[in-house]
């Protein structure tokens, strides 16, 4: 979507944009009922009204009553594929290359490793030195586990293009950047590591529910997502990894537990894998989790990946333009792309206070949060935010600012943001 | 305990076995009104009546009305701890020896790659052919991908003493058959593998909660286990792991994600290790799913573990003296040990027809559950099960054999028993 906004922006108008907002009525599916401006869905979403119920039945009926007879009965047993089938659909895959599984670290290990394992003439795992701490810890911990001529090569993003050879396996990155919201250019990325003969590692874990994601047609090799950020999955839901088909049979779960078996009831001494995207499971599925996980991704399937994208451009552009309007004076820069295209769901301000500032905000009923070493973090969950809201942030960020409350001695103590 | 039961037992006696056992009480502390006797709490153990309200809460008013700062308002930061710490007492570990994370398969991914690595002079893992198979499956996955010189050797359960030599590094056994609910002596085991220098992994899914287990009495190095089984954290519920304090330095965690770090909150691009067991944390807690396995295991705590074996060994010896009176006649043999320090929590009876005859008992509310070739399970949780229901099963197994309504064309199909 491209936007335009007009000249002189004021409550109105954001309230006009809401009730043209094709997406509003998604809004009243969450847990909203708090007066909280609520700008930390990119770290963990809000609750969908509907999953209390759904996780309650799982509980009492499916568990308490059905017992051992619902891993059937109640296609537990299923409920990686289903879901990760319907994941498979929000990101322009096909069904059975997606599943939900494990977190995002054991994800990524399982992934890296299984490329560096099937392809042991190429050393090199290609990443970009501002990735995600994740991505970074868990593909230096594979290097170090196989032999020593392994290495995990960090460069600046911005040499990324520059920086391939016929050492690299694999290009690790996160699509859009946990600190700047700035978002690669997948296709562009993917394909040049083609042409150099690498694979790549796509982390969506800031960009899936956020912007949209077309994995089938940048022809992205693998990825990985978080649960319970944009995708509302609730704290510490599993994470989803992504192979495409042409590597299924290439490639292999380092972790092989019996429910990547192709047949795990017969107990057999032997592992056979499982065809297609099941090998990728090593132990039992966390099924309350996955359910609860099912109706969030449910309500992104009635959303429209698209509107859903053309909304976090219009939210974030909103909230850079009343930043430059209302807070630039009071020393904030905005760290994040002014180019929709080329950012996720959330916008980043650089402030030397900024650790204060968000503490003051939180206080407010503002919640965002703060990334080291100055960036007030501003998510724009497209499926709950709405346009007043953007509105009413800047508002209180304007207050906090004139009235120097964040100055206070109350917000000088570091403890955790999460 | 020492059991000696009546020459001739009924109905009566069980009842009064149940008026005189200490852990009765605890039966009602669990959603039992379904009329059915469930004797597969070695798969998946029954709700506890206060997990729904307590998930209900996390849901609702951590995660829907907390939002993100119930990370540390609801301390759900430090529920991998605090939950292993409880289960370390359970266990006769100590503080700081537990962690609640991932599932089993992945803690013996992470466990046994870390000795292999930790100690590449010794070259090979230890263990039983019949071990479970994710023990094989996942050890067999971390020597292939090692390098080749390494190896997973199998050897029969009788020769295992006899079966170490210089070049073993690791130990990996399951403390209770899930087949026959034989225990190994994990004292003797774990101290002949000190003597030939290797190191021990007890995998406890299925004697953790069924009988008593004091790892630090045992001197045992390493151990993980299932929190679905007797532990009764609802389907996919997270696994735990143990590391002896001792091995803490020594051994390090292959999936290095960003909470095991020491810092996660400072995004630093190197990985520095937490001190203790919360390095094992890779990806974030499932809290939820964590949040329901501390209901039960508070439940156990009240419960005391020496009791807790007691029930187990009076309840598996009532049914064994009474398949032995009224089982023995349809064919069926006690493939479990007689002795009851020598078992776990269940028994096992071998028939011809087992598969249709747990498809018929199910038919008839008693839930058990069949194990290739030729083996009924029979799981009989303490904190749960009943005297009284240990007669009723052998009451209805008599009465499927005598009716002979197992044969029906209705069992003959092999649909998963789970």
């Amino acid at each position: 979507m491209t936007m335009t906004l007009p000249e002189t922006i004021d409550f109105e108008v954001c309230q006009t944009m809401d009730r043209e907002d094709p997406l509003a009525p998604l809004r009243d599916r969450f847990a909203v009922d708090d007066g909280v401006v609520y700008l930390d869905g990119n770290s963990l979403g809000r609750l969908p009204r509907d999953t209390p119920r759904r996780v309650g039945e799982l509980v009492e009926n499916e568990w308490g009553k059905g017992l051992i007879r619902s891993w059937l009965d109640a296609n537990w047993m299923a409920s990686p594929q289903r879901v990760g089938d319907k994941i498979a659909r929000m990101l322009g895959a096909d069904q059975d290359e997606a599943l939900v599984t494990d977190t995002t670290s054991v994800d990524i290990f399982k992934l890296v490793t299984a490329v560096m394992h099937a392809r042991p003439q190429r050393k090199t795992v290609l990443t970009e030195a501002e990735n995600f701490p994740t991505d970074l810890y868990v593909s230096r911990g594979v290097v170090s586990l196989l032999d020593h001529a392994r290495e995990v090569r960090t460069v600046e993003r911005s040499r990324l293009f520059d920086s391939f050879d016929e050492d690299v396996a694999l290009l690790l990155l996160t699509h859009v950047d946990y600190r700047t919201g700035d978002a690669h250019d997948m296709a562009a990325l993917t394909s040049a590591a083609h042409d150099a003969g690498a694979l790549v590692l796509w982390d969506l874990s800031h960009s899936a529910g956020a912007i949209p994601v077309n994995l089938g047609a940048s022809d992205v090799d693998l990825a990985v997502g978080c649960g319970y950020k944009y995708l509302n999955g609730g704290p510490g839901a599993p994470a989803y990894l992504f192979v495409v088909r042409r590597l299924q049979e290439e490639l292999g779960n380092p972790i092989q537990g019996w429910l990547g078996h192709d047949n795990p009831f017969t107990f057999e001494p032997e592992y056979r894998r499982a065809p297609g995207i099941r090998s990728w499971l090593s132990g039992s599925p966390p099924v309350m989790a996955i359910a609860a996980l099912e109706v969030s991704i449910d309500l992104f399937l009635e959303a429209d990946m698209t509107r859903v994208g053309a909304k976090s451009a219009a939210l974030t552009e909103l909230f850079i333009c009343l930043a430059d309007q209302r807070l630039a004076g009071y020393g904030f820069t905005v760290a994040t792309p002014r180019d929709a295209s080329r950012r996720g769901a959330q916008v980043s301000l650089r402030h030397d206070e900024g650790y204060r500032v968000i503490r003051a905000l939180i206080d407010r009923g503002v919640i965002g949060d703060f990334r080291p070493p100055d960036l007030c973090r501003f998510g724009f969950a497209p499926l709950y935010t709405r346009f007043v809201d953007v509105w009413s942030s800047v508002d209180v960020i304007s207050d906090v600012m004139q009235s120097g409350v964040y100055t206070s001695d109350a917000y000088a103590e570091r403890a955790y943001i999460t």
